[in-house]
């Protein structure tokens, strides 16, 4: 029989087992820390109507649909009735429209599940890829307190995460639309336009936005120009540095000043959430692509590696589900493409394959035996040590030699002499030490390697 | 602006937030007991090559294919390039064959991810579902006592799930077929038909397989249908009960004598496991509607919901990958569809919505004391307490209603006479009870109360 190549389409990260294991811990530390800081979790399905995901036709997003047919709907023409989700977004505005007399307000949901965009393939773009998600969604209103929560979590997230340094950026989008209106800039469409300009400042440079914006169509005064280029300069260094470089703003459009007291508020709330004042930073060059946020926008980046870019971003926004649901439903919520992150560790060397999350492997040396090999092992699961058991036997060698490449840190062995003596020999792989203990001592002294080796039980 | 009616496709389960709650946990206490049992975890993307997915082309299962196209690959002509993938035993193979090099035999691996059919729309049907799936992968051999392995799982799995009794049940696939051998049915495909009929024996009766057996195009005499209907009535109740069952079928053919001392070594290999004798049974009924099976098969039922059917089934089979790879490589495993399980659970009212994961409201009486609220869920988060804060403020009965609607058993309200005091009052909203705790004593007496509850912390 001619055989059929095993591979994967482009533009998914497929892990082996101890990648696998460290990618999942990582989930496990943002759900972690979701869930302490009091979000619940919905899960929503890959497949939804191609009507329902595309309430906004066209552009973009369109072009980057996944459509979905079952093989009966193959040979029928036109536009296929299912498609996959392309973010958590969209889903949740549908979720809670759905089930709006059915859910709790303020719903604070947490949603980590995979995405789906029909990307060209290229290296580091992903078709499919995880998205950490939280909002927090209000009915009718929802305080700008929520606003300051966010960084909270996400300083909780990435501090477990143990990734390195980071800065948690803030802006406002009142802020920056009160001053471009300051500067008679008023027109909503030629703000947007602006914004997106603005926003493009780290990857062209300074110049280039200042010739965008001094030239056609904008055809803004060097002066105007230069006020916003100083505008989008600013940064702070500390909750006093914040409060000093709002001031030195100077007075402003009503829009504008409520940016202002808004970002004030955020400020001062989320040190009182005790995140460390050098982990957050005004940053008024953050206008964030999508045009639906409305007041404070969030960007997170990496001290050490900036040029990996935003690995949390997000904002507030004032009506999450205006196509689903004639209730007004303010948010404000942050997504971690946790995929592309992951890769983007890997590639610049901080994030390595785990040790398996088998903790002990329990050899076999005389089929004899056996009852007790699983008698301990049995033991040792009750403590919620995750063992395996050789059960093919073989060579202690080749056992002993399975264990290192799988990951496994420690090895029970035992002949027919510690069987006698009532005891094991413990073997440490990573450490090529070997102690002997006790049978009735076994899960203990595992126990305390275990913890001494700093690898989590099961 | 016209709005689009939320809704999602036919054929998925979405829950709300308290019925996930109580779905994710049952997908923790399955992963628990994968890992604790020495599995290792893999995901797989979705989306794969249709050409890879399907290399047994036509059938049924390729009717039930959800193909993938982006936007533009829509206008050509075709089969599409990619579809979904069906199940998580063919990207298992494709994975194993892929990464044979890098992974260590044998391959225990675990993967809990949803799979996709385009079943036609019916209650109880699901077209996204989960599935949780063990596979131990050998290179060129693999030890029955592997397919032993795998009922001491399903009996942990299940008995940490805690919806009742259950049953593992037994087979072997040559002890059928060696002893359909003996019956003059020598012929492999004509035995799969047979298998096929047998197989049906639990939705048809007795009777009916019978008469089937006895006509067209099967011409068994009455007396070999007799005797097959004798033999897929056997089970078992203990033990020496499995082995007496075993013993009193006589003599077989060498395929019969084989499946016989798999079958043996099975039962007394889950013994030594710990798994109660009373928890396995041998079931000579048993075909499993698979045709790769080739040793061992399982179905687990739950004693008190027989109509319920299998809710985690599997086998051994000889070799995984044969589409992919010339390498040998035979294995055994079970998969648990937990979709269609919960809804089940759920219809037999077996399973309800869990509390909130979040465990405490703290409320908020005065704006001017947010700070200390918020330094109070900081010191609960600290210590793993999955903690809400009532940022929006507003009136306290509102509060806890919010709390109460919400699933979240204790709130924290202090107003100024409790500051004072340095107390803060407790609210246990399920009991209806209230108490005062110091300050600097809420974090252990929450603890305290959340064991007594059997409120997992986070």
């Amino acid at each position: 029989m001619a055989l059929t190549t095993p591979r994967t389409m482009p533009g998914v990260l497929e892990l082996l087992p101890r990648e696998q294991i460290a990618f999942q811990s990582m989930l496990d530390a943002i759900r972690r820390g979701f869930e302490v800081y009091g979000f619940v979790p919905i899960e929503t399905p890959a497949i939804e109507f191609a009507e329902v995901l595309l309430t906004k036709s066209g552009g973009e997003t369109e072009r980057q649909v996944y459509f979905v047919q079952s093989t009966g709907a193959l040979e029928q023409a036109g536009r296929p009735e299912h498609a996959l989700r392309f973010d958590l977004t969209v889903p949740l505005a549908r979720y809670v429209a759905e089930h709006e007399r059915e859910l709790a307000f303020p719903f604070r949901r947490y949603q980590m599940q995979r995405v789906y965009r029909g990307e060209r393939a290229q290296r580091g773009r992903f078709r499919e890829f995880y998205q950490c998600d939280i909002d927090v969604i209000g009915k009718d209103t929802l305080s700008v307190r929520y606003d300051a929560e966010i960084p909270a979590v996400i300083h909780a997230v990435f501090s477990a995460l143990d990734i390195g340094g980071f800065t948690i950026q803030l802006n406002n989008r009142k802020l920056m639309r009160g001053f471009f209106e300051g500067l008679g800039i008023g027109d909503s469409e030629r703000q947007l336009l602006v914004l997106r300009e603005v926003d493009k400042l780290d990857k062209r440079g300074a110049e280039h936005v200042r010739g965008v914006l001094t030239g056609e169509p904008f055809g803004l005064s060097a002066d105007a120009a230069d006020q916003i280029m100083r505008f989008v300069e600013v940064r702070s260094r500390s909750l006093a540095d914040g409060h000093a470089k709002l001031d030195a703003l100077g007075a402003g459009t009503e829009t504008f000043e409520q940016g202002r007291a808004e970002l004030r508020e955020v400020l001062d709330t989320v040190a009182a959430f005790g995140v460390p004042e050098t982990a957050v930073a005004l940053n008024l060059s953050i206008a964030r692509g999508l045009d639906y946020y409305t007041g404070t926008v969030y960007e997170t980046t990496l001290n050490d590696h900036p040029g990996i870019g935003s690995i949390c971003s997000g904002g507030r926004y004032d009506n999450l589900a205006g196509n689903y649901t004639k209730s007004r439903l303010p948010g404000v919520g942050i997504s971690i493409g946790l995929t592309r992150l992951f890769w983007q560790l890997r590639e610049a060397g901080l994030v390595h394959a785990a040790d398996s999350s088998v903790q002990v492997l329990v050899t076999q040396m005389e089929a004899t035996r056996l009852p007790d090999c699983l008698a301990l092992a049995q033991a040792l699961r009750a403590a919620g040590i995750a063992t395996e058991v050789a059960l093919d036997g073989g060579k202690l060698g080749k056992q002993l030699k399975y264990a290192d490449r799988a990951g496994i840190r420690f090895a029970i062995v035992a002949g027919e002499s510690e069987w006698a003596r009532d005891a094991v020999a413990v073997k440490d792989l990573r450490r090529g030490e070997q102690f002997e203990v006790p049978r009735a001592e076994l899960v203990q002294a595992l126990k305390t390697h275990l913890v001494r080796a700093q690898v989590k039980p099961a």
